[in-house]
């Protein structure tokens, strides 16, 4: 065991700080790796205020991990000391499943452990990565191309694969309309993503003043939802929308939008149940979807991808005690489009 | 124009009687079709009833028609006098558009013509097959193969390609796991459809009354709703489930039997709202799909397919003074399988 510097909540209401966590020794499988920097995703918001049920405390969020190998257990063969590494939502799972081995390690039906307040073998609480140091099990660690920085790779760990799944799985590409609800931190991860995969992009935002960015990040076309006149205007019009809100929408409206055998795919959601009418999806062959983030061989690809076409995250890059105001900005929707805390401010 | 027998309703709540309708003569493209048997639908019911809004009458209902070829137009190339024919949902559609061209005319952006009740080029509204005489154009009149009877041919022409469509969509075939809720009019039409595709194929139905059927129809397993340890038996199992209930369901209770990447489709629903949690949809990046029938080169692709493997629809024939009967005896799920209207009865 070692003890490692890290950031905690220690409930659902008072502001996160500094404290002192243990990692496991390295073993056989293991990897060390030393955090450089970790994103904030709005699912560690709501993890850390028990939105979604209670937590336990300390809770050390981040589930978006770039950094650098320092150790490697003695059988580990995917990686070296020296390599720079991501880590996402998830730290293991349950492997023997047909879930497992068919890469959807996410839908682990023995069990995925996640990357914070999820029981470990051990049956403590895994710690995030709002920590100075990760010890993880090499499969659940990718490699990130040395394209990318390695503080605007720390999103792609949850935020890229969550939308880079969904593109890859609704066939995304030349010729494909796709619709990308919100530009937030998925919302232009998504852009970015489709318009390399040579889609048309259509960024549907409450309002138009994130436009010029919009178009900058490779949308074709920025229309606002609250006029009236986008949902006549574009109606039967997407192959794929891609929505990133999580906040109660007009389903049918946004169905409406979407072409024949088009799909509507959600990430996250209100905690209360959704209200939509099923002749919105009969009159076109029309689907309504969930996805959630993604396996690790997708990671993998995604960040391959990310190489190859020189794709980061847009991010504002923080020390460790601004993590709290950070939160509120995040709320705010004041962020363009991703903060991640530099590591090196915990120490 | 010519003036042939029909059955028509003459209001919502008045029984169907018979009647004399009008017919347009025999034009360059047209196909005049003596009818030989008609069957009945749960739509046309709703359609007599004005449940989905007010309807125009005298309404003549049924769009299954079965029957023979008795006279084509002079430009007339894809039949001839005494071909065996069916006719379905739709006798035309505006044929310009994008989703016309890609065989989706039940998605016209012009306005599909539907077989009764429904504006046609000259103004009049369709009557339908409930009636001894028909002339469509030939593009909407498709061929029943010579293995199959007319009157079990007759259902094909909605229930059979409004389950076919989907089953193809979703990939059906050996290895994959679907489900069928409710043994109906459309439900036994998916069943021996999956079955010949060489799917595993449980039919979940409120009850295990009709255990006997699902399974000599081609099931390998039948399960009864009613009993809430179904719903933890096969949780996560399917691929996709075949919804042809149009009663509100407890959306999220069936949503959780699907495996992971699968689809739940509906052909029809409640009038109201449906509700479910978004997350019965991202965990397992699950489906909640629509369909409306199939385009008329499915609907051959369908006969054909039919022929090949021997499948007509499980019948009742009954002559046209039964039809309110059989409306009432529709509605109390007491049928097995599908109401045929003999039209030699309304002569």
């Amino acid at each position: 065991m070692s003890t490692v510097k890290a950031y905690a909540a220690t409930s659902a209401t008072e502001p996160l700080g500094p404290t002192t966590i243990e990692r496991r020794d390295v073993g056989p499988h293991d990897v060390l790796i030393e955090i450089r920097y970790s994103g904030i995703c709005h699912t560690d918001i709501h993890s850390v205020r028990g939105d979604w049920g209670p937590a336990a405390y300390p809770l050390v969020p981040d589930h978006e991990i770039a950094g650098i190998v320092t150790e490697v257990g003695s059988e580990v063969t995917r990686h070296t000391v020296g390599d720079r590494v991501g880590v996402g939502c998830m730290v293991n799972s349950f492997r023997e499943c047909t879930r497992c081995r068919n890469g959807q390690e996410q839908y682990c039906l023995g069990g995925t452990v996640l990357t914070y307040g999820s029981a470990d073998a051990d049956g403590t609480l895994t710690p995030g990565g709002c920590s100075t140091h990760v010890v993880v099990t090499e499969d659940f660690v990718v490699r990130i191309p040395e394209g990318i920085s390695l503080n605007e790779a720390a999103p792609l760990l949850c935020a890229g694969i969550t939308t880079y799944a969904p593109l890859r799985r609704w066939g995304v590409g030349p010729g494909k309309k796709v619709a990308v609800v919100g530009l937030g931190g998925l919302g232009h991860m998504a852009v970015k993503l489709a318009h390399a995969m040579g889609a048309e992009i259509t960024v549907l935002s409450q309002s138009l003043n994130k436009k010029d960015d919009g178009l900058r990040l490779g949308a074709d076309h920025y229309q606002a939802t609250n006029d009236p006149a986008t949902f006549e205007q574009l109606a039967g019009t997407f192959d794929l929308i891609v929505n990133t809100v999580s906040a109660k929408l007009d389903l049918d409206g946004y169905l409406g939008l979407l072409a024949v055998n088009g799909t509507m795919v959600n990430f996250g959601a209100p905690s209360e149940p959704l209200s939509l009418s099923v002749f919105s999806l009969i009159m076109g062959g029309r689907s309504y979807s969930g996805s959630l983030i993604g396996g690790i061989r997708e990671t993998q690809e995604m960040l391959d991808f990310c190489g190859e076409h020189d794709i980061g995250s847009e991010i504002e890059v923080i020390p460790a005690d601004k993590i709290n105001e950070a939160y509120e900005r995040v709320l705010a929707s004041d962020v363009r489009y991703r903060f991640v805390i530099d590591a090196s401010t915990l120490a």
